[in-house]
């Protein structure tokens, strides 16, 4: 044999490592699927009519090594500073423990939200942890799973003190102590709701005129009030208080609860999570308990399984995923997941006198700070503090901040003549002497100091008394604690999540590694530009990148999720209608199988949903459609259509209803959670689109981390760039929808080197290869099960629908008897009722192999053939495997009284045997835990016999 | 309540972090004991004549954070270069997945060596593909599952040639194209052992005046030579033929078994394990099947469990643990497993085709770089080759390679006139242009090459044929596979591993952080001293740090392993002898409860091991010794002895050892094993000790990494220093013992790592808490058990005995029953019937918190009431828990016929509950796995029936 160079890319990223089915796989699913070739399945399943002219084109892909590299020098382009500028970022220590056994394992940032609770367990429990640390630290009795960031915590407390309040004022108090950031973002949600937002110093508070107040706890420059007064003479007047406050000042001082207050939101960032340029983070909610189901967002609560045992699980679903539409209050879904882990990890990690310690000591430091200024000859403001003072230096703002910057330290620029200095966990006696140089000032840091905070507000209560905050916290324990937790869990790092609409696809570990980087971690949302060019040049490219894959003209990366890139889409709509003296429009019409989300977004910019019908196929109806544009046309402010639809087809007509949108003047809204199905095919620009989101936590290869971070960036037509959110910190220009500029840009490595390393052709044959999984799908489990939506060629698109309807009166078994039994096969279930109730829908994406495929398409065949045995009468209709399902390793040892057997219950086709997956619970009581809500960690004791 | 600072240090490593017992907890232990304080305990444990007088002084202890601060800035004192040193280190890429799911997750590096199969299943199979593709790609039949590094694997097959060998010839030739390393290496091995190494060309080869020869393929400068006529002619004169092969060669050439050679070394770094300035990685050896018994280290084999399915262990294992003193061959215990399993997966993750390109790419970008040098003039040789090219440039050498270094290139000097290159996986034209550049060629690489291999050594077979190797590799699937491995095995992030004499201590997340940075990873071993400052200065500092706490004046850093340790520790000793003209000296005094490294270490440098006796209580028979030493006062080289003696105990006598040993002109060597018990409390330097090895993987928190790497550092006295092993690339002065001159330096992180953030005072603390943990399980099993030695006041060291032959008389139960019951409750065995056949030895270390000792023992105290019951005929003696231990899964799902629950079988006191660990075979059949020896990847049709 000579020499035979083979043609072999071993570093080819996107076919060897990305997509799944190998090109031998890929051939046995096409013949299965009875066409030629990839380009026939594709050409019968995605219209021409919507095609893309070019083929996306990104230059030569990039290797795994030649990506870090890239990277590498791109984030060296980041300056590391120190920043001490505060207004609500910190720096913080994430306890090494934490961030590789945690942020860096994929066992926990591959999981999916916890809707399915047998399989989620271990992040419920970690999420519960966090809930408590929470309410404990705030005082109050409910705290949900985590929120967006600070500022739409904020927006979201005011919009549900309205909900709550009894007064019908409508007017809204801000504290003009509060960040700027949270100001802005609660004025651009007040004004389309017509809620008027008074800015004021807090003791000029009317509380007759307000529905509701919110105050920061330490104010944005400093001061620590007591508003215990304010907040009586709210209730008096039938309004709701609000205390927005940073946790760590939690620990040393009285908190919102013992001042009275309803709510308590803010951010839980410097505990343990990197700035990372202004996210992700975790943003806290807590309230009363009578409002607690009035609560936006996710809360974990505990309820009991089918055997008694205690079970945690997300409670009062029903307000989520089922939104209701018009009765929508708020269209938060998304969670911070993986970073309230993080920060509730954290809290466990140190316990309350590691925390009041970390606090004491960044306390003890500002003190010794304020003092070395004062001694210099300097004011400060205020006199008793946390960890945030002010100093008026006149005309040399300039010069000190300045200087501060050649010593390695960013300061806060306050009106022009002040500067604000905030310590934080990091802060070194090094970082003090270097502020004080930065002053004019030559002194040593003698390292005592007394404190100064106000007596008065010396907080009286314990906080974090649980046990799980007083476990030995030796790393040996923490690490076998996370451990346990997440081998509780079912992550992509174990088997597919064939989540249909959530494209739960690869987390590549190449593209992960950068996200740990100190270059992108420890960042300020606020630094100047000139530290953060890396930065700049890496969204630049991904923004260039995501307008060729989009056929928009701009993209702006502020909303944190999906539901947030459709509010700021929407609310980028109206701005440019009100600029061209349109803003009267109002109407919006969104089809009867859009997902809750839009109907809630566009709520939340004041406009009237008008449903449009859908024909049989799950397809728009074009010619109610058409109707109902004519009947509003003067008030028809957009439509928001999904693209292809949430029933899984490429809808033909997409380019006439935009067109008919716009013949009435209405703009087009095309929810970009079906991208995975078009990047490389089709453009939503190109189809008539002039907004969309693209969720990169789902097409982008961002992790689900558990039920967030996400990101939904939005690509606009350019006749809508100048109206897109504006800058949080700025005072003119469009009203910002989130804290940070570019929303959680240490979260972008991701999806920029996902891009870079597929390249144009890898990720259109990705789109393809989702595509043809899916179709795969479809086509091994047609006849077993109805699929119930195709194309007009019979092929669906990156996702199909099961109908399982049938079984219920076939058999008695319901969609959620089938989910739970694909738990005892070793998969999370796919999307249950969504968009059509007692259906699954199925979305493999194309990182899945074909094995894979095959498992899973074994476990739902014999899943099928237990139903036949019901309907045939050779199984009973209760007890049967499917209604026992999931099965745990406890009902193995217990008496087995079923009329099959052990083999059969626990090891269904699709099961590993020596690798099976085991839920710790069986099947969780929903309505006994929303009936019993607890969303605190409940006493040990109550585990004692479910436990060992 | 006013402000009240609290006394409370969140970041103290020590005491919050590294050592498991609270204070709280530690306080109801010393009450359990008995005693006030742990400085009583300590007193009445710890002889007051073997303390030592000052307390350790490192300064102030460093946070986590301060480490990493402390750590870059190290780092980043190395100066990144691209090597093109080659001599058997290479660039290559780490793939990001195995570098994250493998290297950098606890649940790989955290495990211990697999003597126990039932819980190791993962890493045998991950250690079986590496021999697969081993045996594949020598062309030969048995493979073992790694050795220390290449040097050290040519050393083992010179000895092991000369013991398989008919050839009663005393001399062994060495090709002098080897790598100067392993020449050196040889000849350092060789010397006391009285063989004689011929150096010469292969062509001068005179096979009837030697035992076996070496030839290295392709040769350090390059040639690719055919060594079929020579290996032809040793079998004619029954000598062995051995080739060093590059595995990455191997992908195109013919391989040595097609060579007829018997036997093949080489080095696996270049398969995904960066060169860390030295190690580790995996070495190689390959065999004849006939061979196979006479092979050092370990082998991964296939046998069956007690249900006859499938299971792999590790063969031959006899040869190994019990290593028989007088009659050893080698001392070689530990392999680099974890190296070796990222080598595996490198083959796994690329495949034949993968690795074919790969080595092709090589390939080709050196013809072309060869080419461009040949254009401008340059001679190159030789005419054909892989990856390395030499060229003579007469006066120019340093000129060359002092231009290479502007361009940020290292090459290599050769002789005084020439320079050497060998490209790698990471050569970019850029490299290739450099390089040009540095000849002074200003030539643009136009990346078209043919190929300039010889015709007659392409490769004519295939290889890598079993499916693991065809497996999808998606990285999803590959991800999802090393997390199955991962989870089938039990580790130190699950459980304790409670292993006497091997110190499983905690291996914190940031002692292991820097390991994986570039700045410590991407460094040749022969890099430029001015290149590698930031080593230097970690190596010089720690080494100053060992030298306090072992009270010795120097330190080598070569030894890789414990074992090799003690041989380079008796090396010198024997150095310094021949120096002062004592060099007949060659009696070594051993007791005979010492490990059986000991021994086999003393033969390996040619001495007569005289056995001494130990007393009742396991210590040194002080009358028995000191006859000996004057019976052999003109020959006694050395005496090895441990301390704390193997028993546990602190033997008093210990400095009249020394002294008796002294007084007849030997020198004392103290295994470090159990190091554990004496950091802070007592130093082998002031006891008498000339030299000790100190294992950085048991006491200084390296990783056990599933059975290496290790690293073994010599302490020595003064008048040793200059004996010490020598430079691998010196031409004078002592051998080398390793091919790097510091061993495996990139794991030095770690231990500087620990020693910095736990200070001397918290060093000292954790050996007091290794001491008490110890103890309070002696105390709390005491009565159950019969504890065998105890110091004279009732005390023991850090481990304790425990006498389990008892149970076989009464109950039928054997040491290893126990060891595999002690699975069903959630542990990994103690150290098994060592250093006393049938019992077992327990070491907590300080990183288990009392929690975990309560398991633990309430899992023992369990066990003996089983016992119990079979003594007192209440229970089977062969149908019971404890023979049918460990219980699966399976077990728990078939027809159950015993007379014991299933609850009882599988859920003992200790287990625990959602969290099982489950192992996945039941108990293993080593007699049948030695009987049958299979030692690669069965065919996956052998599966068939054991798997789903």
């Amino acid at each position: 044999m000579a020499y035979q160079p083979i043609d072999y890319l071993p570093y080819d990223f996107a076919n060897r490592r990305h997509i799944g089915p190998s090109p031998d796989e890929m051939a046995g699913m096409l013949r299965a699927l009875g066409v030629d070739s990839l380009d026939e399945l594709i050409d019968r399943t995605v219209p021409a009519s919507i095609r893309q002219a070019e083929p996306l084109d990104f230059g030569k892909p990039l290797s795994e090594r030649e990506l870090l590299h890239r990277m590498k020098e791109v984030a060296q382009k980041n300056t590391p500073m120190t920043s001490l500028i505060g207004q609500g970022y910190h720096g913080t220590v994430t306890p090494p423990a934490i961030q590789r056994n945690i942020f860096e394992n994929p066992a926990w940032y591959t999981a999916y939200t916890p809707y399915q609770p047998e399989i989620s367990q271990g992040r419920l429990e970690a999420l519960l942890n966090y809930q408590t640390m929470v309410c404990d630290l705030t005082g109050l009795e409910i705290a949900n799973a985590s929120l967006l960031d600070e500022a739409t915590a904020c927006a979201e407390a005011m919009t549900m003190a309205q909900r709550v309040a009894k007064s019908k004022a409508r007017a809204f108090f801000v504290d003009e102590n509060c960040h700027p950031q949270n100001i802005a973002v609660m004025k651009t949600r007040a004004e389309p709701l017509g809620i008027e937002v008074i800015v004021g110093n807090s003791d000029a508070l009317e509380a007759g005129a307000v529905f509701g107040a919110i105050f920061q706890y330490p104010g944005t420059h400093g001061h620590v009030r007591d508003f215990t007064g304010q907040i009586e003479a709210l209730h008096d007047a039938d309004a709701v208080g609000i205390v927005a406050a940073d946790p760590m000042a939690l620990c040393l001082l009285k908190e919102p609860g013992a001042m009275g207050a309803d709510m308590a939101v803010g951010s839980t960032q410097r505990f343990g999570v990197p700035q990372g340029y202004g996210g992700p983070h975790a943003a806290y909610m807590a309230c009363r308990e009578d409002y607690k189901r009035s609560m936006p967002g996710r809360i974990v609560g505990v309820s009991i399984d089918s055997h008694g045992n205690k079970a945690y699980r997300l409670a009062l679903q029903t307000r989520e995923q089922h939104i209701r539409r018009e009765k929508a209050t708020s269209n938060v879904c998304t969670a911070q997941a993986l970073l309230a882990v993080m920060a509730g990890f954290y809290a466990v990690f140190h316990g309350p006198k590691g925390l009041r310690a970390i606090a004491q000591r960044i306390h003890r430091k500002t003190a010794r700070l304020a003092r070395g200024l004062e001694e210099a000859g300097f004011a400060i403001e205020p006199q008793e503090f946390f960890d945030t003072i002010t100093v008026d230096v006149g005309l040399l703002q300039r010069g000190v901040l300045q200087a501060a910057v050649q010593e390695g330290v960013n300061l806060r620029r306050v009106g022009r003549t002040k500067v604000g200095i905030t310590l934080d966990e990091r802060t070194r006696p090094e970082t003090i002497e270097a502020v004080w140089r930065a002053f004019g000032i030559d002194r040593t840091d003698d390292r005592t100091a007394d404190y100064r905070l106000p007596e008065t507000l010396i907080r009286q209560s314990e906080y974090l008394q649980h046990d799980v905050f007083h476990m030995n916290r030796a790393e040996t324990e923490m690490m076998r604690y996370m451990r346990r937790l997440a081998d509780r869990d079912l992550a992509l790092d174990r088997a597919m999540i064939p989540l249909g609409s959530c494209t739960m696809k690869l987390n590549s570990a190449a593209e992960m590694m950068p996200v740990s980087w100190p270059e992108f971690a420890h960042v300020h949302p606020y630094a100047p530009a000139n530290q953060v060019q890396g930065y700049t040049q890496m969204i630049d490219d991904l923004n260039a990148k995501l307008c060729a894959i989009t056929g928009y003209d701009a993209i702006s990366m502020q909303p944190n999720s999906g539901a947030q890139g459709e509010y700021a889409g929407l609310l980028t709509i109206r701005n440019w209608q009100i600029a061209r003296g349109e803003g009267a429009r109002d109407i919006c019409l969104i089809p009867v199988n859009a997902h809750g989300t839009n109907p809630a977004s566009a709520q939340m910019v004041g406009w009237k949903v008008v449903a449009v019908k859908c024909d049989s196929n799950g397809s728009i109806d074009i010619d109610d459609f058409r109707a109902k544009a004519e009947k509003h046309s003067d008030r028809l402010a957009a439509c928001m259509i999904t693209y292809p639809s949430t029933h899984g087809v490429f809808e033909e007509t997409v380019k006439e209803i935009c067109a008919i949108t716009h013949d009435h003047g209405g703009q087009v809204y095309i929810d970009g959670a079906n991208m995975n199905a078009m990047v490389g095919l089709s453009r939503p620009g190109d189809l008539g689109g002039d907004v969309s989101h693209l969720n990169l936590h789902k097409t982008f290869c961002i992790p689900h981390g558990g039920g967030g971070p996400g990101m939904g960036p939005i690509g606009v037509k350019a006749h809508l760039t100048e109206h897109l959110p504006g800058d949080p910190q700025g005072t003119d220009g469009p009203g910002p929808v989130s804290a940070a500029p570019f929303g959680s840009p240490s979260l972008l490595p991701i999806s920029w080197g996902y891009v870079l390393m597929m390249g144009g052709a890898g990720l259109t044959q990705a789109t393809r290869v989702a595509i043809l999984n899916a179709n795969y799908i479809a086509h091994r489990l047609e006849g077993a099960y109805h699929v119930l939506y195709r194309g007009h060629d019979g092929f669906v698109a990156h996702e199909c629908i099961l109908d399982t309807r049938p079984f219920e009166k076939s058999a008695g078994i319901t969609v959620e008897d089938i989910a739970k039994r694909l738990v005892d096969c070793g998969f999370h279930a796919p999307t249950m009722s969504w968009p059509v109730s007692g259906t699954l829908m199925i979305e493999p994406t194309e990182s899945e192999t074909k094995a894979e495929l095959d498992r899973f398409c074994d476990a739902m065949l014999a899943i099928r053939e237990e139903i036949r045995a019901i309907e045939e009468g050779r199984m009973d209709r209760e007890d049967n495997p499917l209604k026992h399902a999931p099965h745990t390793m406890e009902d193995l040892v217990r008496d087995w009284d079923r009329p099959y057997s052990r083999e059969q219950g626990c090891f269904p086709p699709g099961a590993f045997r020596v690798d099976k997956y085991w839920p710790p619970v069986n099947r969780v009581d929903n309505v006994y835990g929303d009936r019993n809500l607890i969303c605190t960690c409940p006493p040990m004791s109550e585990y004692a016999d479910a436990a060992e």
